[in-house]
């Protein structure tokens, strides 16, 4: 039996998204039960043999500052969630509330894996060849050194390999070019780094990546420094809801243009099918010594499923000692200067 | 009388797109000139009065190192079409030729503008409000400092003034978020840097934006690193080809979608003329004693003759001395320790 723990008050749209993706979650997968955290007198109305409700009184908001998070909502359905997986109770905890509470509550309350300075947040994004390339850092690991980067890519091949079973999935450096020679001081000294853990068979290292190689699928994963990884997010988002508006409204024009698309209805949904970002929904925070899933906000109740599937999987193929044996066996390579944690202020909210 | 000196040879496609786009450009516009530069005896077809030739007779190639347009290929039609600007026989130069050779022969012979460390490249994105978003730098300025950042942002005003006609367009700092204290040390402290070059009136500063605030549109101008502004175009261009790719897909998938690709033909086409990039084509080289503009390598004549026309328009409009005019006001807050200029190995090659 697989047990999640599931934030159910957290993310825009709250109860209306996450309960009725935990019901189905739990028809389609029979060896697995539920821990609802939230507002007892609202769940209680939710009849499972596979669910358990778990009382927590207060909410953070996805406005929240971080230190609200972590200071004064100590019965937060986001944090008692996270507890859960802390005491044993859950394999992995989800939640589509603010982000940056997320990341400093997991590691307030789970705490580092060994050899891993900053957690990460790796998001699986679609690519042109129907998969998904999963980017990390997608959190807030501003001013990275290479020693983070190797963490990144240590850990992102354990996620990979756990949710996707390809044992070697291949890792790219997120540059400005193929070449060695091109990037940062940072960037080419992660390269040296990471080419030194393929030779240890510590990850399966393809080179330097740009930009468009995350959607065209070069690698499975891509690894960068957060800040990089939150432009490249965020600039993909604008792009793919600016495309989006200039289709619609061109198909809106007019009388005709709406007939046409009611005409080609079928292929505008299969296209839509192909660019829906809710498939992949579901980030991981890796390095904690537990496992906690990150929905987007603003998930409807397919994307928050899909979000419960992957802690799912996640846990059933063990990714939390994955993560460890991948970390343990790279450590002679994670020996370098040990930077200071970064300091919760500096976590980006959502 | 506007003259332009034009690279004929470079660019994927050279002659073949040049001298339409050439053509064109000088029926369009009858009070220019074109100097066109390139081998003498394929040049020596195309007869216009206002047109004249400058042979030169090698060629930087697409990949041709930094190293070989600088110190080998002395007369190559790239360096003899900037060495025009530089003799004042031309207002402004244009080519279609590799990225950082164009940046490091326009370095080395046009010299920067005093309190300019860093020239940069200046991009224009469409955006979701119908016109474009100035992004800089996009050239290679990696490991860029505050006042690297601040330079950009002045320059990038002149830029957008010049061509736009908009006297106080609007700055925004790349970021991961919109709040102050969001950011690297660097981000943190460019953003103080801008906020009182704002206060002294050197520039529009409208504060932080984020990666989907570029195709929002949000401000006529984003500054970032060129680390950062080369992963964030990369990364639209990949996703722009994936988003096409699928739609191209679906529509050729059988009889019955292509049909439907007919019906919807104008829909579709005019949905393509507002995500064409190539209207937008001609990035600025900014920061220099002579104005280069950069069109794409793999540009149309459309397309090239979009650059030729930004060219002329920022000729015309006085760029340079804009430019150092706003150099020259801003320069109080431009006495920042002076880094070394970086070196034009470092210059990222298209």
């Amino acid at each position: 039996m697989t047990t999640l723990a599931i934030d159910c008050m957290g993310g825009d749209h709250g109860l209306r998204v996450t309960l009725p993706a935990c019901r189905r979650f739990l028809d389609a997968h029979p060896d697995a039960s539920l821990l609802l955290v939230g507002a007892g007198e609202a769940l209680s109305g939710f009849q499972h043999p596979r669910a358990t409700v778990v009382h927590a009184a207060e909410v953070v908001a996805m406005d929240d500052a971080v230190e609200v998070a972590l200071r004064k909502k100590k019965n937060s359905s986001m944090r008692v969630a996270i507890q859960q997986v802390k005491e044993g109770k859950a394999q992995a905890a989800v939640s589509a509330g603010n982000t940056g509470a997320l990341m400093a509550l997991a590691r307030y309350l789970l705490k580092t894996v060994d050899g891993i300075d900053r957690p990460a947040i790796a998001y699986p994004l679609p690519n042109a060849k129907g998969g998904a390339t999963t980017v990390l850092d997608l959190g807030a690991n501003v001013d990275c050194n290479e020693q983070h980067l190797l963490q990144f890519a240590v850990m992102g091949s354990a996620l990979v390999s756990a949710l996707n079973g390809k044992e070697q999935p291949t890792v790219g450096l997120l540059n400005i070019g193929e070449e060695i020679i091109k990037g940062n001081e940072v960037i080419k000294r992660a390269g040296e780094l990471l080419r030194s853990a393929a030779a240890a068979g510590d990850l399966n290292f393809h080179g330097n990546v740009e930009g468009n190689d995350i959607f065209k699928g070069t690698t499975d994963i891509v690894v960068c420094d957060g800040f990089v990884g939150n432009v490249a997010l965020k600039t993909s988002e604008g792009l793919a809801s600016m495309i989006g508006g200039f289709l619609r409204e061109e198909f809106s024009r007019n009388i005709f243009t709406k007939v046409a698309a009611l005409a080609v209805y079928p292929v505008l949904a299969a296209f839509k099918n192909r660019v829906d970002y809710r498939r992949y929904n579901g980030a991981a925070l890796l390095g904690l010594r537990g496992l906690v899933f990150k929905s987007h906000g603003s998930a409807d109740d397919f994307a928050f499923g899909q979000a419960l599937v992957r802690a799912y999987d996640a846990a059933r193929n063990n990714l939390l000692d994955r993560v460890q044996a991948r970390i343990a066996h790279a450590k002679p390579l994670l020996v370098g200067p040990s930077p200071d944690a970064q300091p919760l202020e500096a976590i980006a909210s959502e």
